[in-house]
């Protein structure tokens, strides 16, 4: 029976169990909606052995087509079924909402964007371009049926529309939810996580926040940020064949080039929780500025744009670096349990942490 | 009403048009066929407003999943919604047929490859990994109602069955056929295009062989070989909103870069015929060859395969940029009429070359 | 002796035989330095056995290393050892003049580079960063003899000290002059050409130049822009072991994505005159704006900048691939007699164009 | 006075102050040089303000301009000069020895290296190609004259001569040596150092060997293998403007494609020790494979190689991200104090940890 999320309703954060990561100053919710106009909600399927979901991410409320954020994506390593960044390189921007969801769903997800694109752009594919669905996913196998494809189009249009009617500025749920209901990280529950970074520029206050997807690891290597490893009570030989999606937002003014410099960076936050960006491991980071937008029925031939003194892109890179590395410690503490296909199921990490065993 | 194709029934090739491209001999077939194995079918939708379709690809009758050839994908403008060339680059291999079809119908064609890899597969997403769709696009929205959604799984389906029933070795149907049914090429009909060149290593013969959907090119722009400008009769000044895919296929053994070399050169074949590779047209080459192939259970831990010396690789360079050239105005020679949305259609090369009115 | 030049002194350009492309109108000079600022001198070296020299381009006359143009780079085949490349893709700027030059005289131009570049900017390396020159080379071993290493510093910083001291907006010399001394091209004589044409946005005029070093193209394989091919009187089998150096300059302000995008085309002027980006070619394009500017001392933490509406792309794709295909005419039109190494000598194409025995 | 090293001479290891990282077994010597025919040897510059040097690391002993191995590179953070990587991306091998050294010698080890090449190959830029230099460096600025430009052609010979006639199998010395002689590393004294892993396929044993040039971290960043926190007893606030130059070989058999992943990984090792890879650190790997070699002669048209099986190269990955990381730790440990320009130095890290004082 599929549930709407968003509100908070996952279980307890990172920073609950002490997890917190660098030295920077977080937003106020430590989230992604830190950035003013993104909303987030989840549609989460659990029903046996379907355990999965949808979640979608909207950069800005208005219309994305009409009013694209600057965007950027960067393959750490490209065992993946993400549709939509090859255009995001070309043309540097976004142009619909994103979804998350299952490795097999990504097909009917991406044609739940078209026919939202189409309702609130009936020119598409008419008198002006086509659109381009932007999907990203995660190979929830293990705990979830995944070759029942039983995310549905109606799945995603609900997902998208709880995320528009959700505040500016909400707080995320986190864990076991949307897309990450059947996810797994390092041999424990994972699921979504979120994490921000707060940025003083020009004497204003910007935010960089970022959400995963986690869903990768091998069992035993995931490291704390004091040092720590922690192995999941029972250990699993199998190779890693998860995936970890990396959506970064910002208010700071970038352009492409340098956006995507920033998000390179996640991959220091996958390495300092214990990865090496595995064989199998579909390793997808994308990002937006909300701070610089292309408007898609613009006349001026030439427009202004404002970019980061790239002297100063080492905090963007710090930022991007801690609140990816926090935001997977999030994902683990937050994920709650899940039975799924055949019983499987994951142990969660808080309750490691809840019991002080960890060595 | 959807009807399929695997046997010639398209209008003339180019060639019958005195419409041959450098000085290299074409393949038996002058088609993609000519790599042994590679088979390819069309569902043609045709009703009305609705004009487009799927073409099936099959690098070879077997199970892809199982034995997937070498495969390399190059992007030359990037304004184009195709998926699953994101892991073609990183493991430098494919494990599904390549569908072709309109824009807003890639995620079903997506979902009809996912199925029908677990037909075949049925430890995906259990025991062993997901898997990678591979679909091709361009807009066919000034003929084809393409808000519709018309092509189903049902569709793609069909496209594939047909693919493997066919004969090794068959005649490639060209022109409105397909995908190619509801496409537009320099203001003329456009649509499916092949070609074929012969290249002899080390005394064996082997085959390079090109698959266009050719959708692409400002009206009055189009360039025969010999020099001569073509323009249709009544000029459209909108800007390109096309894109082309190009299939390459081969029976030369090359390893992914330089594979990913060679379809590079489908970019000069564009250029050769006029294109500039315009903002709007997502223009995207991809590329197999059966002689290398990934064994999906391999158990050794070394395995050998073979590779072009490089210093005979402008042989495959001039084979991929003349049968680019060729295989697009193949398209146009073979597109027959179609009449689509609104009444609109296209004037046929063909009417242009047998009128004798060229200039 | 060498012998520096900034003034016109070569052969006849490219219109003077008729040979021009596209439908754009040139600038003034129908050269790159019709874009304001840009200045061009060459060294030329012309002893016996040692035929070759240095280009040096100033994309303004300023302090490069203090005042930064955006700048990109595209590799069409790398089969090439130019230099300076990878920074000026990471950081979207170039910081010292652009310096061409025979391939083995590279690590020399170089080091002239730095020494100038330290020069004028004594913190370089102690209190600020280091420096990144910009070399590019096209080999001219086949006049040339280019074992000898013949270019030394001085003639590097002659070049640039030349280039300095040229006017504003002065006519570019092309031919066999500078670095294009010992080149060839397509069998003929080759050298440096240039381009340029004129683009209004927002009301205004704006231009786009291009400078080619023209080593490229099999003998045989040339192409006039009204579809005649010309081949020199006696051919030469020889593999094609040459390369072209494409530089874009322009006062359109644009992104570092959008730059590269831009200059990417001039593979579609490349592809027009001839060549399908040989194996053995080293075709790199170099490209940057002088509307857009990097304070190396920037105080702010976010700076504006402007960029271009990307609708209005496909008139700087045309301009460049028009301009490129011009300017490699150009260089062939220009081209004077050079003895070289060993009495070899290439035939020039003005002397066929003259005598009207082209087919 | 330089000085030649190709025998140890420098500090203590890294393991000989426990610092050991992951599970794998190092080869014998824990060094690059574990992989058969790879040869180090240094040229030190020891002399006032002057502090720098060469470091020459051959992929075996014989002509590697006619025996070229598979080489790949990969940018982590473009900020950096290293020259001739282009061409290792486009033709996937190396021609030349490795130099490592400050960033404004390239130039001057570039011209050496194409000295060292035509002397052993009279064919180059005559009959055959040129050749393509492959120099990486890092900016010793803060410790050494940079500006002086001390390295000369001579020194650059020297340090490959060193290389030449050292044994098979040699020990690699290690710290402030060669071109580590003036380098900085999270506020300690950086420089060279190395790690080696052994793996084994198909029942045969291999090795994958790192070789770093050191230069990079913000003081107070760098993190032992236990999670320690380290910083230099007085903190420098200076942006980071050094670099990191990471060197992998092998002789497992990889192709291009292959080879690229899993020197990706070096960005693990960095990530670990505690680097973001800062905006202004060129940090960038080169990988070889002395498993495969492209014969610069090869007559035949097709030729055999090796591949892994790609199931297994999450060992390569682990290996290299291991094998990096030590590689750091090693420099650190290993280097030895360096008095250099206007009476600058860096603390040692062996000084500290021998002292017991780390917290």
């Amino acid at each position: 029976m599929p549930s709407t999320q968003n509100s908070a309703d996952g279980g307890r954060r990172a920073r609950a169990f002490g997890l917190a990561c660098g030295r920077l100053t977080p937003g106020p919710r430590n989230a992604i909606t830190d950035v003013p106009g993104v909303r987030v909600a989840h549609v989460t399927l659990d029903d046996g052995a379907i355990q999965t979901g949808v979640t979608a991410i909207l950069p800005h409320a208005g219309n994305l087509y009409r009013d694209k954020p600057v965007a950027a994506a960067e393959v750490l390593n490209g065992f993946g079924k993400s549709v939509g960044l090859m255009q995001v390189e070309e043309l540097g921007a976004l142009e619909t909402p994103i979804l998350l969801t299952n490795t097999l769903s990504v097909g009917t997800a991406s044609t739940a964007l078209v026919r939202h694109a189409i309702a609130a752009n009936p020119d598409i594919g008419r008198t002006t371009a086509t659109v381009n669905p932007l999907v990203m996913e995660c190979n929830d196998g293990p705990l979830n049926d995944i070759q029942a494809l039983a995310v549905t189009e109606a799945h995603a249009a609900a997902a998208l529309v709880a995320a528009l009617s959700g505040a500016d500025g909400a707080e995320v749920p986190v864990g076991s939810v949307g897309a990450g209901r059947g996810m797994s990280c390092f041999g424990f529950k994972g699921g979504i996580g979120t994490a921000s970074r707060r940025l003083k520029l020009d004497g204003k206050r910007h935010h960089l926040g970022v959400l995963v997807l986690a869903n990768f690891g091998r069992p035993g290597e995931l490291r704390l940020p004091d040092g720590r490893r922690v192995a999941p009570p029972a250990k699993d030989d199998a190779p890693e064949k998860g995936s970890v999606i990396v959506i970064a937002a910002t208010d700071v003014p970038l352009d492409h080039r340098q956006l995507r410099r920033v998000i390179r960076r996640a991959g220091v936050g996958l390495a300092r929780v214990g990865s090496f960006w595995g064989h199998g491991s579909g390793d997808i980071a994308l990002g937006f500025t909300t701070a610089n937008r292309i408007d898609h029925d613009e006349r001026a031939d030439l427009i202004p744009l404002r970019m980061l003194n790239e002297h100063r892109i080492d905090r963007l890179f710090e930022a991007m670096a801690d609140a990816t590395q926090e935001a997977v410690l999030d994902a683990l503490a937050a994920a709650t349990p899940v039975v799924g296909r055949d019983g499987a199921t994951r142990p969660c990490l808080s309750d490691l942490l809840n019991s002080g065993s960890t060595p």
